[in-house]
């Protein structure tokens, strides 16, 4: 048994694991640990132990099941089936605020029936990392009685699997999704606008990210906009995205507290944690902090939002 | 005389005065009252009185001479001259964050050569809205003895004119540019190394717009990331730049104060006023409102980033 179990509310992410191949203007990396569900257990790890859900193929390296597996994240959920990991590669250019797809192999990724281990079922605080609509529900007919579920999306399942995603997010608190998609699901261009749009649907809240612009939290109790951490040295935005929601709902799932106020709070941190993240490629950066990194950080980007 | 003379520090705007025709998925208007002296000094008029130099030509319309008089404006350098009066005429679409500009054409403005009235020689804080950098500078030869001189520029003249933008950014205090710009004047794609790099001439702080997004403050002193009034109802972006550049230095003329800390309050009723004129076409909005409106938002914007 893990020595958190008692002392942190079970975390538990569901979502993709991935070899990436990356090229930023500061360098390349190929086939190094990435996928949603990793960036966001390496994240939440800084706060909270988390319980991580997903597959690979029997070419996953042993050393990044091992990376994983030394964290605080429990990997008894990593199912390893015959075929090939799923693999992504991207390009970044100039500013770096949006990825180009050079590849995406989904590979044993493309027919992923998570199965929650029961020993994960009773999992308080849910991460539906980004994933089809339909197998982010399977997850949830798996769970006991959970506190706060929380799930992403992507534009792939905006445009093809619309109904089936609005059914999801009538099942789920909180969506994050970023601002293109937050325009493409609600055909919105005012963010303010789209957030309360997707709001209606019976959401607790929604957060919309907005890249190197920040955050922001839409909720019935208001509005919060976080700006980013303006980063100097950015090398690989890969992950930005899962790394905030990680460390958002790691502080949230550390704090048991889901207020509009805590919200707010656990953005700022996700922004903090996901500062960190873009400083170098793959997970390297996160390697080298700690929780005293981050609330340092956290404190420096207070004064500078400060007036 | 006017009665503000005595109770307010005397603000200074010098730059262009237009007639636009912008369409936007919201209408369209043609030959409106616009630009960059006409919208700061609309927005700077809610917090200081504003003396206004400019040029137009004999063909601008009597009314909007009467506009621009009935606000605390004092009109007296505005000079009429043959020709026609600068035309501009742009274009939005989707998310309406840039104007796609369909007619320049510059006219009067072209061979503008400010002449500052002498009785406006002994004000204190100076804008000098876009234009040229060697017009900008022929304004300070003729100022006595500025409190805080600050300028705009474009991408134009940090194409064209660099060395000219150079110099007389070591005259002024204060530089303010959007984000294109300050990555074209530095060729630094990150905002944060751009402004420290910009800083680096000599100026006490530099303003970077990011649209939609905010603003951020570089100063010695340290940085402030200031996000956008989220605003619901954007009817037209032209002018948000100038009036938010009108807000900050109205507000520092007014309360003649330069600190960090009052330069952060100025870029916040900066970024109040400019949500309240992109609500409009021209100064449509402006003309609705009062100290009390822009007050209120303040307050409804500090609930939004505070945590």
């Amino acid at each position: 048994m893990c020595p958190y179990l008692k002392e942190f509310m079970p975390l538990l992410v569901v979502g993709s694991i991935a070899l990436d191949t990356v090229q930023t203007p500061h360098g390349r990396v190929e086939n190094v640990l990435g996928g949603s569900a990793v960036y966001f257990s390496y994240a939440a790890n800084f706060f909270n132990h988390v319980r991580l859900v997903g597959v690979v193929g029997k070419d996953f390296p042993q050393e990044y099941k091992q990376i994983l597996a030394s964290k605080n994240v429990d990997i008894s959920g990593l199912e390893v089936v015959e075929g090939k990991t799923f693999r992504w590669s991207g390009c970044y250019e100039g500013a770096m605020n949006a990825a180009q797809t050079l590849l995406t192999e989904l590979n044993v990724f493309a027919t992923f029936e998570p199965k929650i281990p029961h020993l994960f079922r009773d999992s308080k605080f849910i991460f539906l990392a980004n994933g089809g609509p339909a197998t982010q529900k399977s997850v949830l007919k798996q769970i006991h009685a959970p506190k706060l579920i929380v799930a992403d999306t992507m534009n792939l399942w905006i445009n093809e699997q619309r109904d089936e995603l609005l059914d999801l997010m009538r099942q789920v608190d909180g969506l994050v999704l970023n601002e293109e998609e937050a325009r493409l699901l609600t055909r919105e261009m005012n963010l303010i606008k789209a957030g309360k749009q997707i709001l209606k649907v019976g959401l607790k809240f929604v957060v919309i990210k907005k890249g190197e612009h920040g955050a922001m939290l839409v909720s019935p109790e208001g509005f919060f906009i976080c700006p980013a951490y303006p980063t100097e040295h950015v090398k690989d935005p890969t992950g930005a995205g899962d790394s905030f929601a990680g460390g958002m709902m790691g502080y949230l799932a550390k704090t048991r507290d889901i207020s509009h106020w805590n919200l707010k709070r656990a953005l700022i941190y996700g922004t903090i944690v996901a500062s960190f993240n873009v400083e170098d490629f793959s997970l390297n950066r996160f390697h080298q902090i700690t929780l005293d990194d981050i609330e340092k950080r956290y404190k420096e980007f207070i004064s500078m939002v400060s007036f």
